[in-house]
């Protein structure tokens, strides 16, 4: 890790396989495809995702379709196939340059009949053409001469966790090209694939020979190469769905032309340049901690590799494009984890997230609708149109016969607050008027509807509740009156009615426009502004405690020392039913609501809540979404166990610490941990002189710098200890 | 139809595809492939199904892996590809010759470019050699020369709906040849399967190159062929499974050395005299009435190609080996449909099947400890290990967020009863005392335990009730002494003593062996005896009717002919719950109880309750199972009906008259076809003289004849009207 830009293994472990696939997974913002090697190896999860090509799936209703493989390159070594699974590996080394966004692999591999080789493999998704991809292996026989032969073609066979959805439409070869034509079996999009190989041997082009076989066209490369000389393939792929274009075969045959003359060096230099301009921007410098910096920068790489450049359409999966976890369904993990980075970074990826939202507004509408509600209820997972798609039923893992009932699609519904809440800090953070009158306003109008529509006012209490949901702990379902639930209904409607107030002062004519589609009416602002004054938010002015939910403080107390240390979630532990009868939270919604809304509550509440919530949260393997926001609720308390927290969440993925990581990347981790640094640790702050640093920065941390913008504007921070 | 031994097809029609899939559908015993063509066509469900190679599946638990495509040849006709969704199909003809089990496809097709080409296909799975199918491929340029090039392999892509099974281990090409070894994901049934292909035209053998594509090994033979000229591809292709043998690759391999050398027309040659020997002992002649004919012959063929003839881990599907329906599982739709026609017509086959069970015996006794039961419960659907595969919970058609318990394989419980029952009437049929003593006898012994731990006493009525089953009839659910069920556990438990009574006396050692396994006590008999005496028996006196189960009677009575036409079940009309609620029958219970018990009621009383339940059955979209009961019943109480009953199990399948033959043939019409035949219309009966003719055969049946074998020996009858 000499210079914190590189993700290194130094040895291949079969065990942690999946793992590995996942953290070392490049992207472009287009697709992401997970760290299958080159050739084949049994188990593997081999696996590309672009975004927005969902298709239809028992159980889950929609994920995203694993595309056909680019990768692959079967490669043959005087007769005798390159596997890791037989022979001996003799040196292995997989790097990911973060930097470059360049993955490499060099193995020194010693055949069953005893023939060794060297392999290098290098590949990268290129940011400076979201539709190109490229490999290269560089094959060089140590202690023999031979026949070296790599057949590397597009296989359209590829399934999701055995489900397939790919259906054939054509293909072809020709020269040193092969192309495929594709499309989803249920949502029917397209898809063109095309690739390009070559390979020289001492500066000598190889014969290509063409197998044109039905769903898999191959290319193959073959040429007698000397001891000590090398071979080099270089694989050309491009591709496009008709999410892009309208005839993506020829596109990606277009795009293939212009590609296969051209220098390897020449097209990769663009690649990095591309990033070079991504990190000058997003980079967060943290001196005096390696790991620190080498687990944010790998973070920030996910979130990169993983946010759409180009597409409104699209929104990050709370596994990004790295795995088949949440079958890249979106939640609001986006708004409230993801994209403060995107928010203060790169505004204009976070306004492309936003307008997805915007563009799923009918879904959103129509599920309100379907649950008698007004307004629009965004789905608590969302996919292509913006219906809902979380799984009702999945199977017990315990018993086949049986199913688990999931109900977060049907009562976790903070997320319609959380849209509205990334929404306004967006149009805060960048002055984005034309966004907000455009797009934004609508959303924030139609969701406080929702939330008008949903309260149930008690007339025994002269109250507004909101009754049997899930809060953002989901260890405890079919509450009533979760506080940041409330607090953020609350919040909509306020900023609803400001908003309101706003536009008809100073974009009068926009507001008529605007309101031609949500015809809002004084009285129902009334009846908004009836609910904001009456909805119930708990809290004991004696104890200056916070009640998650209603009857939460009569729930057992479990004292959660004497159950370290462990290997499982408290929730394995007690059960679903179990932990729901207990204190014991995955999250703790109080402290969340504080953070997110600092001015809600005084400083010595806040000391309260900390020390009570903290002591009964499931930290290890409750949510994974709460170590950071731990983090910088403990910068904010002083509490010193805000490395810990903070580390917690820079391991999850890196080090596997939850064991699910192969399952992909935890997209909310990943953002919440630049939140840590910035708004904890370097202790961002907005104030009445703007951006101010108010730094709590940990021990061996000398200095943190990163850039924010702020509308319009970069302004570079460079925090030291003694700031 | 000239002979009677030809199902023929004479125009392509896409929107019938599955349909045709599925009755052109050949076998062997081994396996069953679909009539999918040679080359792909869209939406097409392509499959072949091997006996005994299940593998795991979300929802349906298990199910018949769709194997590595045999059939595929790619076909270019001067660079174009020949496919019948483009250009002219000038004529075609599909031809499956029951008598030798061939299947022919003979097509004149214009290409988009204006070649017309001559194309005739054949194919059979080998009867005289299980291991091995074969295809040839005999291809005419008819108004132009040019090449012609047959790309033809192992496809291990397959999936079931979507979902894929296999998992590679291996592969290669050599020579002519090129085989695939893969195995299935979760149970790890290896498959090695081998091809080789050839090619002559004009006697000259053409060149093959080899397409080692990853998991679809890819055989090529091309030729420039003269106008008028034949290119003439024979395909041979053999699999073994490690349900067969240890190295199923090797194994088929070896077999392929075999028959690479041979002529097609003496390979062809051994399997037709193979089926002359099966028709021979099988065939049912029926003179006057050619579709009643062909129909019986395809019926009895759909049966033939999918009983096992070496295998008795195995058992028939309720859709034979020919679709995804009901996923290769069995039900009791085996011993009370299917079974009779292999215990009289092919004794060796029912021992087969009937050993399936015995095998599985210890899967029945699971599940009814499981349900806190003793003795053996069978389960509802079984597969490959006798555990209870019907799934719990399937997607509600009409809302996907919704599922629809299945309560069959919780209290379907009568197939315990069926079991027995098949092996009584094989035992009685074959006198095979072997059998008995080594199988049959602790499979009656157990299931009687069963029943007797089943019944429930009422002490209020003195007696013993099953409450809260489904009977045959699975329109009404979760009923009381539903009186198939009751009658049926009555004789089970009746039909153990008084084998134990013989056993003890003709086979004292063997009892006494038996009994180490079974251990009955003279006080669980005494038990037996009791329940057998109390267990209640609904029936009125004075009207003569059965009750099908306490209530039905109470139930709405609906006047079925008053909602006549319908193109849908009456189930589809009232919906699930509406229907229960009615007194319409999916299939009569009760005429099924006096159909396999014919001593149990007197003539007035059959009578009586043929007129009741036959206006309260749902004939023409209720059970497919009920028809050619019904035409039985019909035929011995003189309804002239019976010919409708019996014309519609006939044309089950062949006019799809239910419209879900693409899902496999309905393999209980087919059997029960065989019963109607014989045991109605020709009315054969067992007197104390042997088997006896009762001929009630239909208006324009001159003559049936048949054979059946009875304790070895073989029986012909030679039925006429006046016989």
């Amino acid at each position: 890790m000499k210079d914190n830009w590189h993700v290194v293994e130094e040895t291949f472990n079969p065990s942690k396989l999946h793992h590995s696939e996942t953290i070392f997974t490049i992207g472009n913002g287009y697709l992401g495809t997970r760290c299958a090697f080159e050739e084949m190896y049994p188990g593997e999860m081999r696996a590309t995702f672009l975004h927005g090509v969902f298709d239809d799936v028992p159980v889950v209703f929609t994920e995203l379709a694993n595309t056909p493989d680019w990768l692959e390159m079967e490669i043959l070594l005087g007769g005798e196939r390159f596997t890791l699974d037989q022979g001996t590996v003799l040196s292995f080394h997989r790097t990911l340059n973060l930097k470059t966004a360049t993955l490499t692999r060099e193995v020194r591999w010693k055949s069953p009949r005893g023939r060794i080789t060297h392999l290098l493999f290098e590949r990268f998704a290129s940011l400076a053409d979201e539709h190109l991809c490229a490999v290269r292996a560089t094959v060089t026989p140590e202690n023999y001469s031979g026949r070296v032969e790599i057949r590397s073609g597009i296989n359209g066979e590829m399934d999701n966790l055995s489900f397939k959805h790919w259906a054939w439409l054509e293909q072809g070869t020709r020269g040193r090209e092969a192309w495929l034509h594709c499309q989803t079996r249920a949502t029917e999009i397209e898809l063109g694939m095309a690739i390009h190989l070559s390979m020289t041997v001492a500066g000598e082009s190889t014969r290509v020979t063409r197998w044109d076989v039905q769903n898999h066209p191959t290319l193959v490369a073959f040429s007698d190469v000397k001891s000590g000389e090398s071979a080099v393939a270089v694989k050309w792929i491009t591709q496009y769905t008709s999410r892009d274009v309208k005839n993506p075969l020829k596109s990606a045959r277009s795009a293939l032309k212009k590609v296969a003359g051209r220098e390897w060096a020449q097209v990769w230099e663009n690649h990095c340049q591309a990033w070079e301009a991504d990190w000058e921007r997003s980079d967060v410098v943290i001196e005096g901690d390696d790991e620190a910096q080498l687990a944010v920068r790998f973070n920030l790489f996910q979130l990169l590799i993983a946010a759409p450049r180009h597409d409104e359409h699209v929104n990050l999966g709370a596994k990004t494009l790295s795995g088949y976890g949440y079958r890249g369904h979106s939640f609001w993990d986006t708004e409230v984890f993801m994209l403060p980075f995107f928010i203060h970074v790169r505004p204009e990826i976070a306004r492309l997230l936003l307008s997805y939202r915007w563009h799923n507004l009918s879904g959103a509408k129509a599920k309100a609708a379907g649950n008698q509600f007004r307004g629009a209820q965004y789905p608590w997972e969302s996919a292509a149109t913006g219906e809902e798609v979380t799984p009702t039923w999945v199977p017990d893992p315990g018993d086949r016969t049986k199913l688990i009932r999931i109900w977060t699609g049907d009562i976790e519904i903070h997320i319609s607050a959380d849209v509205s809440y990334g929404i306004w800090k967006y149009w805060k953070s960048t002055g984005d008027d034309a966004f907000l009158l455009e797009r934004g306003a609508e959303v924030i109008l139609e969701t406080a509807r929702f939330w008008a529509s949903r309260a149930e006012w008690q007339d025994d209490l002269q109250r507004y509740e909101i009754s049997d949901i899930v809060g953002p702990d989901e260890y405890h379902d079919h509450v009533d009156n979760n506080v940041y639930t409330n607090a953020f209904a609350r919040w909509n409607m306020q900023t609803a009615l400001d908003l309101k107030d706003w536009l008809e002062t100073s974009h009068p004519e926009q507001w008529r426009k605007i309101n031609r589609r949500v015809r809002l009416q004084p009285k129902e602002m009334k009846q908004w502004q009836f609910v904001i004054d009456h909805i119930y938010m708990p809290y004991d002015p004696e104890t200056k405690l916070v009640e998650q939910f209603e009857g939460y403080f009569q729930r057992k107390d479990i004292d959660i020392p004497s159950l370290e240390p462990r290997t499982e979630s408290l929730q394995s532990i007690f059960g679903i039913e179990g932990v729901n009868e207990t204190q014991i939270l995955k999250q703790p919604d109080v402290l969340m609501l504080m953070y997110l809304m600092p001015d809600l509550y005084d400083f010595e509440t806040v000391k309260s809540n900390y020390a009570y919530y903290t002591a009964r949260t499931d930290h290890t393997f409750g949510s994974s979404l709460g170590p950071s926001i731990q983090a910088i609720m403990a910068c904010r308390v002083g509490d010193p166990g805000a490395y810990e927290h903070f580390m917690r969440a820079a391991r999850a993925d890196l080090f596997d610490v939850r064991n699910n990581a192969g399952d992909g990347i935890h997209g909310a981790s990943a953002g919440g941990l630049w939140q840590a640094v910035v708004f904890g640790f370097a202790g961002l702050e907005w104030t009445e002189d703007g951006w101010k640093a108010n730094p709590h920065l940990p021990e061996y941390w000398k200095r943190v710098s990163f850039k924010i913008m702020d509308h319009g504007k970069e302004l570079s921070f460079d925090v030291t200890r003694d700031s």
